[in-house]
């Protein structure tokens, strides 16, 4: 990989997998105590899932909240989400308020890298990509499917389309009926691997899934999301289970 | 699968796992101790692995052994493996006395399953599986590679050419050089379980291949092999956590 990137002393493109735990919580008050609990852990990332803050939409809230969690986050890099309803997430902001809440937030210093869905489009893209670059921070581009998985040339062709738009990172997660489909996206995987230069984050979802959240690094995908006590997303992994299994399987993950 | 097996209790082709713990010690009392130690842990089969025992070619010593570990394993199936030196075991007898050891060894009754290699022939196998049906037991077939993981088709092929060769059960056991090798494996094993009726043991070895004990099952491998103090092959992985991480896992395996 060409583009290895480095935030906060974590690497991405060792082989290792990155831990990345997501904070689901409501109120700023539980956010704050989740990001507590989640900096004692000292995963690699901490994911904020804004689309579950109920204050969501107001942009002074949403900056409160950021500065809560500052201190806390001195030394693990923070991705900042408001997933859209129609890629898993509750996110229905207007393009226009989540625009402006990106910029405020970007404008802190405390998020490191911001993850849109790639169904926003290339105008949208292009937009954030600037304020990204504006701001020395970091995109990533997302593509979820909570359905099914599609084949797996979609799959690769779905990471390449992430590069080309302009991430820094590229994300994958996909829902597989059989465990037929989790060896498409792990072979799919690997293929894009030999052709963009970019970090890839891939995962199957759901129990059928797992494997790919403990064994995913070999193929290279760099972040596995493992769940404190509510997931994310099915078929995350709690972070202690996680962190020991991709341990047992680490020989695999660094080639 | 339309020939299930079912063997002191123990049901090959509920897409659980089977674990098998082989017992590798060299003298006639380590052996009967590895049996009490593999029997206490209560796995689902142990494997006699005879070519490593000091005496194998001596049958009436062969038939000590055997004696000797009855009691212990009552419930508990048996095989009786003599591996050959060319697919990685220790075992270089003359074909004949080996047939002759196998007879006595059957007759005894305390033997549940045989596995010989492939590569004996059809004549040699089919003078095997005579004595197999006289003592109502079972054959497996296998065929190992420790150098190498063939093309996806050459695996599916060696399992549909155990169960063509008469096999109960056809193992297929494989060095992998790279992740997209545990892939092959596994689609390959997918492939031919549409394909033929009987039970399947498959698997990737080494540490690359680890991924494919404890969810090989996903695919219709019915046996993952767990080391106590010694592995038999490279990549075994220790019984307690084999059985935690399949445990893990499990709701990958039973579709």
């Amino acid at each position: 990989m060409k583009r290895k990137i480095s935030i906060k002393g974590k690497e991405f493109g060792t082989g290792r997998f990155l831990i990345c735990i997501p904070i689901v919580s409501a109120n700023e008050q539980s956010i704050v105590e989740d990001f507590k609990e989640a900096a004692d852990l000292n995963p690699d990332l901490i994911e904020w899932r804004s689309d579950y803050f109920e204050g969501i939409g107001n942009i002074e809230q949403t900056i409160e909240v950021l500065n809560r969690i500052k201190e806390l986050t001195q030394n693990i890099p923070v991705i900042f989400t408001c997933r859209h309803f129609s890629e898993g997430g509750r996110c229905g902001l207007d393009p226009e308020i989540r625009y402006k809440m990106f910029r405020k937030v970007l404008s802190t210093g405390i998020v490191d890298l911001l993850d849109i869905e790639m169904i926003n489009g290339e105008g949208y893209i292009n937009s954030v990509k600037k304020l990204i670059d504006q701001y020395g921070k970091k995109l990533i581009l997302s593509y979820h499917n909570f359905q099914k998985t599609p084949e797996e040339q979609f799959i690769v062709d779905k990471l390449i389309e992430g590069e080309s738009l302009g991430a820094d990172i590229v994300k994958v997660a996909l829902m597989p009926n059989s465990s037929d489909d989790v060896l498409a996206l792990l072979s799919a995987t690997g293929k894009a691997r030999k052709i963009i230069d970019i970090p890839m984050i891939t995962m199957a979802m759901g129990d059928l899934g797992r494997v790919s959240r403990v064994w995913g690094n070999a193929f290279g995908s760099e972040v596995s999301f493992a769940s404190m006590r509510q997931t994310s997303a099915p078929g995350q992994i709690e972070f202690g289970d996680l962190k020991k299994i991709i341990e047992f399987f680490s020989k695999d993950g660094v080639k």
